[in-house]
């Protein structure tokens, strides 16, 4: 009777794009994976946004882990929260337990960055969790709502001010589909407002919107969003943030703009898991907070240990860092498992990580998307079908494919929101923060004095 | 030129089956409606188990009431919290406003009651709003998460015992759903546990589950249940519910019940609203807290003010007190609707409400549920296939129906509940419950020497 040989443990940290690929590549190996997530499911978050909008539901675009790897017999899950590693006993340490590992591989994410001003978080929420969206749906239909009882016409246009700091893909795509939702969706529902008055800001610090695609697909983009109602801002540097509106300083000068509703996508930076890590391995993270890796995604030192997607500072051949983008943290989860699977055949010889770039895609309206596709650049509705047909090929789970088709195809035919539900507010609670704004506005009105209160 | 005659002002409290209900009757009507709710969305309820198991999104059950109002041009719909009523100025009190009307109509349902318990409500839900059901959910799926990872086998045996209070149909429905959760959908997705191990537990203080149905229903439902693996304890009164679990009276004995999880169906009683309002109208509520009714459902002394659906206590031909269930309340809605119409032609008569029974219906699990229409039992699949159709049809808004529809097809096939997502639970949060739980396990050993471990 052989004796059996004690598997080699592989324990990934994180179930999002890069973590799920890792442990999806092991399927076949011998070897035994430990996926581990504070959540319980795989969020599909390109399309976060329309959760955040009311478009579609959250469930939609989560996969339960346990019901993706069912399958896979050779992966536990773990709902837990990781605390940190001890790199010399091989052990990753949650919050009350710990766990052996042989091989380790870190993909726990991105949160959104404030860039040092984290007191903006409260008057500007970003998005990159189901809470997250369920927040800013919260706020935007709230927003609505307080404006339609509100006599005071000042407060109310406040109300009906959104602006949107970010100019990236998830601005972009925020700001799109608000200018539908005030536009069409909303269009008959209010009898005091006029949704389609809301003014729908997008601000960027840089000189143009997406500026990973060519400056011509920029500029089809803002004039589509100038189309459909968004003032765009570019060269507009914030400088502060609170219930009341924000503060810019634009190429014409300082302006303040009053805004009861201020949306957060200008920046991301690795989880706080990346900074405990480093400092539990004494490397040095960059300043999004991501971990240094060698060219074969190891960290420099610990062989034994990976990072990969947002929590990796990886560069490509001409040296620019890597964007945080799906595909990219998916090809690193394919990369690292081959590596393993290599390993455990004894194969030492670690080949470098090399990205390729198949193309990126960003929805800017209804039936209108940007795509860049190596030099190619797309703009419109031909775009925007692809856009539609690879976000749903790319939907983990087989139902919530048909689920989305259906109730994106609703959604274009009616032009109607049906998931816009204001959940999880305290009526007592709203009250209290309302009576905190209008304090608050009140300081607001002062400091109008030091700029001038802006139409861009 | 005519002078324009000021319309008729009705106002509406609550959204709900019988709000929606007197709003729409009064659709063609030279009227104008107000109808102020504290949510922006018309709920499901009796799905919202569904939601509570993972079966089925929030959206699905909840329609945007200006979405489904958008049409009535003769309705407004404010999102707003109502503190009181004012009968001699005829006002409704809001939070920070007042709404004149000429015709009052309360319908703001009811809410769970503990039978002056309350304190039982943090250690075991019930299941009333969105917020329940999202909160119940995620208490089952944690359940089995922190039984997974739980080395202590007794604690796991208490993690994995579910108990629900109450043998109504909520809770003989709940109790169904968690069963075929244990027993099929999560079968193949745990490591360390075998979820159909898990106990589920239902207790009822009556003789007989469904009491409203049938004595035969009540036992076919009581061994469909038992098939399906439920424990079911008839006969058994609650006298404490901690986070350890319950303690209860049985024919048998006294018995304390090791539960992590215990979901309250027991009892309702009219939202704290009619009591206030009661005390402004100098009106005595019954012991639920709904409001007494005249024949023609007006408040007593207050022709213009009217109460149904679960606000109101109204009793049939015989004297006995109506079910709180939605065709009651949209019968009364509709009776008002007709009321008000009359009284604008000057026809001050008002014929007295009629319950017409038109039977009620219990899913009890997969294609089983308990119909009684009339004195006409059924008991099995053609009662579910009822049920089924019934409930589709009267979901508010078509998208919803198709996407019901679909979810319900694709659980049934795969026996998968697809939106099993743990959301607004913090890590840290849960850590500390849990150490909690423990502190409180401690002494729930020490009183299992008042009784024993039930094992019912």
């Amino acid at each position: 009777m052989q004796r059996a040989i004690q598997p080699h443990r592989v324990v990934v940290v994180g179930g999002g794009f890069g973590g799920l690929e890792v442990t999806r590549a092991l399927h076949r190996a011998p070897i035994h994976i430990t996926l581990i997530d504070r959540r319980n499911f795989h969020l599909f978050q390109p399309l976060l946004y329309q959760v955040a909008t009311g478009s579609l539901s959250p469930a939609n675009i989560a996969a339960p882990l346990r019901s993706v790897l069912r399958r896979q017999r050779n992966c536990t899950v773990l709902l837990g929260e990781v605390g940190g590693v001890d790199p010399r006993r091989h052990r990753l340490v949650l919050d009350d337990d710990e766990l052996p590992f042989d091989t380790l591989v870190l993909a726990a994410g991105a949160t959104h960055s404030y860039f040092g001003r984290s007191e903006w978080a409260t008057a500007a929420p970003g998005l990159k969790t189901l809470e997250d969206a369920i927040d800013i749906r919260r706020r935007i239909y709230v927003a609505f709502e307080t404006a339609e009882r509100e006599s005071d016409p000042l407060r109310r246009e406040h109300l009906l001010t959104f602006v949107i700091i970010g100019g990236g893909p998830t601005g972009t795509e925020l700001a799109g589909a608000l200018a539908e939702i005030c536009r069409y969706t909303l269009r008959r529902d209010f009898r005091v407002i006029r949704p389609r008055d809301a003014r729908i800001i997008l601000l960027d610090a840089g000189e143009r919107l997406l500026p990973s695609y060519s400056p011509r697909t920029s500029e089809q983009t803002s004039r589509t969003l100038r189309n459909l109602g968004v003032q765009v801002g570019v060269g507009c540097k914030v400088l502060h943030v609170d219930a009341t509106g924000v503060d810019v300083a634009t190429p014409d000068g300082r302006f303040f703009i009053h805004a009861e509703t201020v949306l957060w996508a200008a920046g991301v930076e690795a989880t706080p898991l990346g900074r405990k890590i480093a400092a539990a391995l004494t490397l040095d993270v960059d300043p999004a907070g991501r971990l240094p890796v060698l060219p074969d995604l190891s960290l420099p030192g610990y062989p034994d240990i990976f990072a990969i997607g947002d929590m990796a500072h990886c560069r490509d051949e001409r040296g620019s860092p890597l964007p945080g983008l799906a595909p990219v943290a998916q090809q690193q989860g394919r990369h690292v498992a081959r590596l393993i699977r290599n390993r455990c055949k004894g194969q030492t010889k670690a080949a470098p990580f090399r990205y390729a770039n198949r193309g990126t895609m960003a929805t800017v309206g209804r039936g209108v998307a940007a795509a860049q596709v190596g030099n190619y650049t797309s703009f419109g509705f031909f775009a925007w079908l692809l856009w539609l047909f690879v976000h749903l090929l790319q939907i983990v789970q087989f139902q919530n494919r048909v689920l989305v088709l259906l109730q994106w195809s609703w959604s274009y035919i009616t032009w109607n929101r049906s998931a816009r539900l204001i959940t999880n507010m305290h009526p007592v609670e709203r009250r209290h923060q309302r009576a905190h704004q209008l304090d608050q506005h009140a300081g607001g009105q002062q400091r109008e004095s030091i700029g001038r209160t802006a139409r861009l």
